[in-house]
């Protein structure tokens, strides 16, 4: 593993790409400001349908921003490479994380489609911009996330729990971390829950499924927004043949910028 | 064909619905106020995934609000049965349109997958009410649509030209129809072009084609929306082998609200 770079927020995507293409594999949040990233999740051509039909019904935790063509490792708002532009993937046989690896090239197949489905580091720039903390950002860590016991809307054989991403907000800024991340909505948009965890079968905030705890300090509100790991929690439940996805907070950083996805 | 009954805004879904199966045929724009019109296009299991990321890919004019599973005849936005609860049908076989039916039922295939594509019907209300106005109900007309010369972005064996619908906006109004439909992204949403037809490779607004002209007035610039006949321009370019679209400006009328789409 390279040292991480000293302000990575000001890379560009491609300088970006580069370095997790040379193996370094860390968390992406904060890296390359307003360049959108995203989650991926490629299966093979014949689950394809289902999972397209899986985003379309359930557009908050799957947002999907571009699709390849099958066989193809890059994409109109991705130029690098999928199989290795990533810092780190998750290899899954039948439903089964097989292998996590920093370079997917071996496990990759001619037949896969891969989907690039929007993420929540997206708005988190515009969170910071009006004052509103992102904990994981100021602790160094992943952003914690939580499979819930809300189940997605089903398309044909795929279906599974709603992933949701957490952040802890001062209570009298939960307004303002509503109204930036609703402008966003092709990237998870507003929270789907302010509160209790578990309202959404979350036990424990200190155990997240994916990613690190972070700290929630006196007088904030866990506040949850949809997360793009969800399609690998669907992998997980369906238990297709075959998918790889990127390790959870691992994003591709992709060309695109954030002020694309705002509206109106 | 049954007369038009005095006030259609105030009909529910369901009466509408009832009224079109019991073989009315007439354009719905202000049909059912507050109610979400939608756009059909059905075509057989395998080219569905093409037609899915034909509108992932173009999400303006193709805007999915909801897909049936293949054979089913509603969905969940969509109580009724869309083989006959649409004022009328155009049958299209390898592209070409062999026939224009107000019951489709004689058509429809066990394998066909339908999608409900958003509609600018949805926003027209919401112009209304900021006090812009819309020439085509002002007028008891269809909507003027036209194909453009601008492509759509393929998916596999799906491609076709850009539709677009237009409103004459007064000059002074135009920045108000922009902020007011920039609110509806997933229904088409800000106009795709302001001004001069002919950059949209329009020759003769007086000859759309779909629908009907519409008075353009001193003072008035035509604006131009992304239109949901998109897809059905894309089969009569693309040729599958089968398909079933709405009548242009006969829309499914959904049980969905027009503030389900409304952002932020």
């Amino acid at each position: 593993m390279t040292d991480r770079p000293l302000d990575p927020a000001v890379l560009t995507p491609d300088q970006a790409r580069a370095l997790f293409r040379a193996g370094l594999s860390v968390p992406t949040a904060g890296w390359c400001a307003g360049r959108t990233q995203a989650n991926l999740i490629a299966v093979p051509r014949e689950h394809a349908y289902d999972f397209l039909l899986f985003a379309q019904r359930n557009p908050k935790p799957c947002p999907v921003l571009d699709v390849t063509e099958p066989g193809a490792v890059s994409t109109r708002v991705f130029a690098g490479d999928l199989r290795t532009d990533l810092p780190a993937y998750v290899v899954y046989e039948h439903g089964e994380p097989v292998a996590e690896v920093a370079d997917a090239t071996e496990y990759w197949r001619d037949d896969l489609v891969a989907f690039l489905i929007g993420c929540s580091f997206t708005f988190e720039n515009a969170l910071l911009g009006a004052g509103v903390p992102v904990r994981h950002i100021e602790q160094g860590r992943n952003v914690p996330m939580y499979r819930t016991s809300r189940p997605c809307r089903r398309a044909g054989a795929i279906g599974g729990p709603l992933v949701v991403s957490m952040r802890p907000i001062p209570a009298e800024q939960v307004a303002d971390a509503v109204r930036v991340t609703a402008r966003y909505p092709s990237v998870h948009g507003a929270p789907v829950h302010v509160g209790d965890p578990s309202e959404l079968g979350i036990a424990d905030l200190d155990a997240p499924d994916f990613g690190d705890p972070v700290d929630v300090r006196l007088g904030e509100v866990p506040v949850f927004w949809a997360c793009g790991v969800t399609p690998q929690a669907a992998v997980m439940a369906s238990r297709p043949k075959f998918a790889i996805g990127h390790a959870p907070g691992h994003m591709a950083i992709t060309d695109a910028r954030d002020c694309d996805y705002i509206v109106p």
